[in-house]
């Protein structure tokens, strides 16, 4: 009832799903708008960067976040191996540095020395200056989810890094919320 | 390096996590802007319908999400015992469905009642009429973290039921992004 049948369409799932499945659900959960974050580790002397969406907040009680990461990605190797990471949120003017870690295989020194960011200690993860905020993280759980990992993690430090006032980057849809 | 002194800020969780540091979390995780959505469950002749942001879609192959619900809510026990669900991503125009359903012990049928909404079969879950776009989901896994519980569903069903060109609602900071 009540449903506009001029704007209402279905689609439904083939059990198994099938690729048209997936293209059609890649386009309609492009709806859920997103802040957009980046996930940091560094792993056996390397850094690791790459942009996300997929990330929530579990609850305050204690401080715990989640990640979907692809299982088969080097950052799920490095959070895996490191045991912490952090997680810097963007501001709506670094669509470069959500661009810049966006791509697969890119080398990773290159993209970190060109992007100003704050390491509390030496072995720690690299944190996007300029973001909104920060959270540093360790792991305390994974679960495999088909093709993705959720890491579960507990915040240990955190803090602002960007005066108030400033505006989050948002993906919606197959560009950015302006 | 590159952190601006000024506006960078550090907050140290303690071990346990004290009130203040749940209290510190809770003020810099609302930097994360969300699109709001709205979960609904049938279960025994019910409906329950709650508003939620931390939700994520975790893999296209196949269309899997993820929502993450309090674990002493209704609504854990109504899409456990339904064993499916819907999730309704809302447009900007329902901030007034948003808080509806976003209040804790409402009297849920009153509240269906005043909102338009199609349900597919007569067990399924209401889907919110006017949304960007709904799903409905079957779950798959359920993993406890803290004091929630992460409800991964594989989508069975889904579709727009608004027109192209509308606007998400999203929530940033203490308010909703304009």
């Amino acid at each position: 009832m009540d449903a506009n049948p001029s704007t209402w369409s279905e689609h439904t799932v083939g059990a198994p799903a099938t690729d048209a499945d997936g293209d059609a659900y890649r386009a309609l959960s492009g709806n859920a708008a997103k802040g957009i974050a980046v996930v940091t580790a560094a792993h056996r002397g390397w850094d690791h960067a790459v942009t996300v969406s997929d990330y929530l907040s579990v609850t305050y009680d204690p401080p715990t976040m989640l990640v979907s990461l692809y299982s088969l990605s080097r950052i799920v190797e490095a959070v895996a191996g490191a045991g912490r990471w952090g997680l810097s949120l963007l501001a709506s003017d670094q669509r470069s540095v959500a661009e810049r870690f966006g791509e697969q295989g890119a080398p990773l020194d290159a993209l970190l020395r060109q992007t100003p960011h704050v390491r509390r200690d030496p072995d720690g993860p690299a944190l996007i200056a300029g973001a909104l905020c920060w959270f540093e993280l360790r792991t305390v759980a994974t679960h495999e989810a088909a093709t993705h990992t959720l890491v579960v993690g507990e915040v240990t430090a955190m803090g602002r890094a960007r005066e108030f006032g400033a505006k989050p980057l948002v993906r919606f849809q197959s560009g950015y919320l302006r």
